[in-house]
C-alpha cells in the first residue's frame, strides 16, 4: 500500500502544506483513492505521476470545507480530461448534497456517473476482491469517520519438487496449476491446490479524519500496521485553545497508538501554529515520549510505503 | 491601479497556471478586490503580499466553477484569520445561492458579514469616493459580465508663488488650504480654492469573464487605457474547437481592441494546449498582427500597474 500526502495542514492552507487530501494506492492495478479532497488537491495530484482517470473512489471524512472544497473542482477536472468511468463518493450524506446542490447550481456536467455511498448505512463501503474499506465513527464538531483499508495480496508459488516428482515437464501446464486450474497429465487429475503453496499478506492501515478521541479507533486498529491520524496541536496547545474545536494532540495520539501497540504511526493535519522547526520537533518529541513504535510527521507530497511485513519506508519530495 | 494575476488558465489548473483570479488594488488604500476566486486563489494569495483582511469585495464574472470554486475556501480562511470586517460579493445570483448552500451544508459559520450585490439588478456595482465599479454583459454559455473599473486620484498642489505673494508664511495654514480648507489671514479669508491646483487623474480598465463576442465590450472601453479579457484559443485552434465553448480567439481579441483603439491589452484565460513556449508566441503573434497597441500575456503571479499617464508596466514573478 502506498500512501502520497497531498496536504497537510489543519483549516487552511499555508505556504508549505495544503488543506487535507491522502491518495491511496494499492498493488492491484493502477486504481486509486482519494480520502479528503481539500480545495486545492486537485493541483497537488498535478505533483504526482496519479492520473484522475484511475481514481477509483473518493472517500471524504467529514463535511468541513477543509476535507472537501476541492471536490467539485477535482470531478470537474476529471470531466474535461475526458474521464468516463463512473467513481464512487464515499461520503457523508451532506458532502453529498453540497455536491449535489454544486452540479446544479454551477453549470457542472460530468460525463461519468458518481455513485453516492452513504456512510451512515453501512460500514463496510468498499468491498471487492483483495481491497475492503470500512468506515469507523470518530468524534468531532460535525460526524466524522475514519477509514480501515485492508489490502490483501496473494503469493502463489508452485511446488517444483513435487510435480518434479510426478514427470510433469516446465511449461503451460505448470503456469496453469499456478493460476488454480487442475490439470490432466497421464490419465491422472492433478489438482492446483495440492501444488501450490498460497501465502495472504494483509496490509492494513487506518486513515482518520479530524478527531478529538483517538480510542474511538480501538476496534479499528486491532490488526492495523498503520494509523495515519490528525495531531493538530501539541498538549500545551490544545490545552489553551480548549476542547471546542475538537481535535487531538500529538501526546493523546501517541498514548492512544502505544496502547493498540500499532506498529507504525503517521501525524497530519497540522495548525498552522506548529509548522515551523521547532513546532514540528515539538510534536515528534511529545509522540516519542509516549509511543514507542515508527513514527512520522507527514509532509506535503511524501510517499510513504506499508510492504508486506509491515515495515514503512518513506520518500521525501 | 494594481493587478496581480492570481490565476491564467481556463477551465483547469496546469502546473504553472492556476484558474482564474485577478487581483486589483487601487492607489486608495489597502483596500483590494478579487475579480473572480477560482479553485487555488487563496493558495494563490499566500504567495504575494495581500491579506485577506483588507479585501473589500469579491466580483465573480460567472458561475462556472473554474472562477468560483475557490470562493468558499478562501472566505473560510479569511474567517479562520479573524476577520471581521463586511464583505461585498458582487456577483450573479447562483453564485449567491451555491454560497448560501454551501454555508448551511458544510457547517460554514463566518465571524463577518457577506453582502450579495446582485449584478443584474445593477449596473453600478461598486460606489464610492474615488472607485467606481460598474457590471457589463458579456455573451457565453451562462450570463457572464466584464468589470469596468474607473479610478479617480486628485493631485492638489499649492500655488506657492500665490501665498508668498500674500504673504503667507510657509506652515500649518499652507497645509490646511491644501486640504480645502480656508484659512484668516490678516483680517482676510484665503480661499482653499484660490491657491490650489487640482488634477484629477483617471485610470480606467476593463477586466473581461469568459466571453465569445468581444465587441460586447464597446461602450465600456470608451475611455479605458486597459483592457484584460479571455483569449482561451488562437483562431485555428477556435475553430477547430467550433463555437460550443463560446470563447474568444486572440484575433477576435485583437481585432476589437484596435478598434476601440484601447491602448493596453492584457490576454488571459488561455487553453493547456497553447500553454507552452510555441503556443504563447502563436497567441502573442496573432494579437501583434491585428493590433497596435501594447499587448501583454499574462502569467501567474505577473503584476502589471496602469499609471496616471496610462501607461503599463509589468512586473513578471
Amino acid at each position: 500500500m502506498k500512501l502520497t500526502f497531498l496536504g497537510t495542514s489543519s483549516g487552511t492552507p499555508t505556504r508549505h502544506r495544503n488543506v487535507s487530501g491522502l491518495a491511496v494506492q494499492t498493488v492491484l492495478g493502477a486504481d486509486w483513492f482519494l480520502v479528503d479532497c481539500g480545495e486545492g488537491t486537485q493541483h497537488r495530484v498535478l505533483q504526482t505521476p496519479l492520473s484522475l482517470n484511475d481514481l477509483a473512489a473518493v472517500c471524504i471524512t467529514h463535511v468541513h470545507g477543509d476535507h472537501c472544497y476541492g471536490l467539485p473542482g477535482l470531478l470537474a477536472s476529471a470531466g474535461m480530461g475526458k474521464r468516463t468511468k463512473p467513481l464512487k463518493l464515499i461520503a457523508p450524506l451532506p458532502v453529498w448534497e453540497w455536491f449535489e446542490a454544486t452540479r446544479r447550481l454551477t453549470d457542472l456536467h460530468l460525463p461519468y456517473e458518481v455513485e453516492h455511498v452513504d456512510l451512515e448505512n453501512e460500514a463496510l463501503v468498499y468491498d471487492m476482491p483483495g481491497l475492503r474499506i470500512e468506515r469507523h465513527v470518530l468524534r468531532h464538531r460535525v460526524p466524522s469517520h475514519a477509514y480501515r483499508v485492508q489490502v490483501e495480496t496473494r503469493r502463489v508459488r508452485l511446488k517444483a519438487e513435487a510435480l518434479r516428482a510426478v514427470g510433469l515437464p516446465p511449461g503451460p501446464a505448470w503456469r496453469a496449476l499456478q493460476n488454480g486450474e487442475d490439470v490432466s497429465f497421464n490419465g491422472e487429475t492433478l489438482h492446483s491446490a495440492d501444488f501450490v503453496d498460497t501465502q495472504v499478506d494483509t496490509a492494513v492501515a487506518v486513515l482518520g479524519g479530524d478527531n478529538a478521541e483517538p480510542a474511538m479507533l480501538h476496534e479499528a486498529c486491532q490488526g492495523a500496521q498503520l494509523l495515519v491520524h490528525e495531531a493538530t496541536f501539541t498538549q500545551d496547545a490544545l490545552d489553551k485553545v480548549g476542547p471546542g474545536p475538537m481535535h487531538s494532540s500529538a501526546r493523546l495520539l501517541a498514548e492512544f497508538a502505544q496502547s493498540v501497540e500499532v506498529p507504525n504511526l503517521i501525524l497530519t493535519h497540522f495548525s498552522a501554529r506548529h509548522q515551523n522547526g521547532e513546532g514540528m520537533a515539538a510534536l515528534m518529541a511529545e509522540t516519542q515520549a509516549h509511543y514507542r513504535g515508527h513514527a512520522f510527521l507527514a509532509n506535503d507530497l511524501d510517499v510513504y510505503e506499508l510492504d508486506s511485513a509491515g515495515k514503512v519506508t518513506v520518500t521525501r519530495a
